[in-house]
């Protein structure tokens, strides 16, 4: 474990906030760059931005091969997402060890239903209310600094069923006012890479100005950064091993 | 929990046992034929067959929507299994709880893959050597009857790291006399659905003759059963909902 | 899986309904009695009970040789429960497989410390305000027959962090009309034995009258009864084992 | 995340390397030496040891609470330990998050067992024989630098079923030449605190010699360091909590 510096590229469907003055009025540069601002000014990590309509999304070879840690943010235009991209995406996790912050409503991106195997829906509700975030992994990286609980004063809601594997951790379970529940911090681990569902973050709400919000970002890039290990040799592909003991 | 018949449906690529005498020696009838054979010995389990080269690959609506469990054995023709169907025995997991068993090379299978979310991939050889198969889930139905471990004299081996979510819950681990570790009993659950993942089964040897692997297959059914409950609203698609209480 | 009758113990500390004619009047003849009467109406079932005050807490060797499924209710009289019973009680779950229910306030139950390795800890109010569990495991037999979520109208809050391992399967997640979550059905295997812990059923309140709770503990005692293998070597001692290859 | 120094403690019994000349020609200053001599020639680690002999087995209130991480060797004289000091542990770990590495025969450890809850009993062999421990979990930082094995030439054997909880994480599990398998690298989390079991290193072998051994143990120390946060206000005692909405 040295002490090298972590590369992070937030992704941004970047469209919101073109469309929309009342999402441009919270987030004037869009999404990507209120996450991108904060995680700057954090010590040792170092961060660019890449949204939809650049070329290639903006995830080239060069910039995916240079980043640690991706994090995502999409909504209205899921389906617009190159499939091999979302590929390379996914063979940058699972290969290399490429982590992955799957932020709000990017619960329905391609790269996250194509990692988690199923639907990734759930029910919803943008009434304004309150969320109350629980900790229920008091041991974890991600919920360092936060106390037993945090709120954000008016959300969106997204309530239980989730339809996601098992989360091989629950970091965080809400409550919202009008009577539901939700896992809103899950950690899943595929292949060599991690890969963090947050639910915080919708584009109506200044949701990514809240410091509580963006320290668990930054608690959850420096534990999805990559381990650093020779290369897994059956992933992506079978191998046809020598037996290592003697068969005589 | 009520008494009721399960029921199940057995599928086999069978393209091997059409086509290598040697494989056809073993299971004149084909793998699916061996292991229905069995299953319809058993009680409270009602079996049929469906194999690639039939219309549909056997697996009509009307087959699916009346199958409890689906038994999928594969290996040399994974491509060749329509898309269009694979979803539909997504949707049948997920949404309505068909339990699932993948049979030792049907870990590459299409369905697998695609509730996996990784490459499924693995280590082997075909050396003809012991495996054994130790029991790390002693309370776990799948292992009902079976002793610390159970052995298999011959077969193919697979070894570790293999490419697949951590595992809901490890059945078996498995010892390979040529230096290997296999995690070959693996559930894992999806939506409503229950999967079950179990390693022997190559073609060239006896192994669905085997006891011990056919009393696995028939604890894997009556645990792979489906739960009867109300559908679940959010699978597969978001729904939007109302508050639950009082929001004023 | 022999369709044999599940014998099951329910036991209860049964102090509050002998001191307070308000628990009294809810439970005239006792909590456990109440449970066990719902418990012998349902086939395949058969339900006997124990209680502190008898000798041996009603726990005799010949009641706990032949216990498939124990329920523990407790709360003001953790302390009075025998040191060497608790053992008992461990071992008949761990090595043989006795299933283990908890009830509410049983979280600080002896036996449910002793197994768990933690305090077992909660936030608590005795509020008597709204309860709603939703359904986070739709995949579970402990789910059987139950919506999406069910309610319960007035109750004792528990919170989080609840100070218990991470759960082997969250069933049900609660929401707290006080802003509270807690996971409210737990599953932990521990040795060849299954436990739920499930969190309603405070005293005061009429909560072992409700059919969504008694379901729930049906469901939990069908799941928890114990598999049939040969007894695991190991549990609760270390062997000394040959070498099962040829070691030259 | 600060860089900050993790402070160390390595406890061992030291008794068999006082008895058995053997022993002590392989580890002349004891196994605690040995694995604090090579923790303390890495960046950001500061050791220190302490062993059963020693008043308060060394491991006074003041060595305790400026202890990030315990590393725990023991074999002949678990009995020995005090109860209170064990319960000292237990609360270092879960309320304040201090690390906990639990060392081969340390299976059997006050401490690992409290944590457990489960007799941690498994199968045994002294013969001397290969080991090769398999990574099966490749995002892991235990896994930091490690490929997709590594091989102990000659090591006491264990072998499942290892008697413990479902691990949180598996690391690494184990192939003997015997014919067994092992659970040979498992976390546990406990309220704040994160525990690692890692099997090597009998005390006749020249285990905590082996530069692969020693490297998991440094990633291992790294990986459980506490984490920053305010108390976790339910460890280990209920709290009675007033509401944080209105009930009106």
């Amino acid at each position: 474990m040295t002490d090298k510096t972590i590369h992070v590229t937030v992704w941004n469907e970047f469209l919101h906030e073109k469309k929309d003055s009342s999402v441009a009025e919270i987030y004037p540069e869009g999404i990507h760059e209120a996450i991108a601002k904060y995680l700057n000014e954090r010590s040792g990590i170092e961060t660019r931005t890449a949204t939809l309509e650049e070329p290639e999304h903006g995830l080239t070879d060069d910039v995916l091969n240079s980043t640690d840690v991706l994090i995502w943010w999409g909504h209205m235009a899921h389906d617009r997402v190159r499939d091999d991209i979302v590929e390379k995406i996914h063979h940058r996790i699972t290969c290399d060890g490429m982590g992955l912050i799957v932020l709000h409503s990017a619960h329905h991106s391609k790269i996250f239903k194509r990692l988690m195997g199923t639907s990734c829906s759930l029910r919803w509700r943008e009434d304004g209310q309150r969320e109350r975030l629980w900790v229920v992994s008091p041991w974890h990286p991600i919920a360092e600094d936060i106390g037993d609980y945090f709120e954000i004063e008016q959300t969106e809601m997204y309530g239980e069923f989730f339809d996601i594997p098992k989360p091989d951790e629950i970091v965080f379970i809400s409550w919202f006012k009008g009577g539901e529940v939700f896992r809103s911090g899950c950690c899943f681990y595929r292949g060599r890479g991690k890969i963090f569902y947050f639910r915080p973050g919708h584009e109506t709400y200044p949701i990514y100005h809240n410091r509580m919000v963006l320290r668990v970002i930054e608690n959850a890039v420096r534990w999805a950064a990559p381990v650093e290990r020779p290369r897994t040799l059956t992933i992506p592909r079978a191998i046809h091993a020598r037996p290592l003991e003697d068969l005589k």
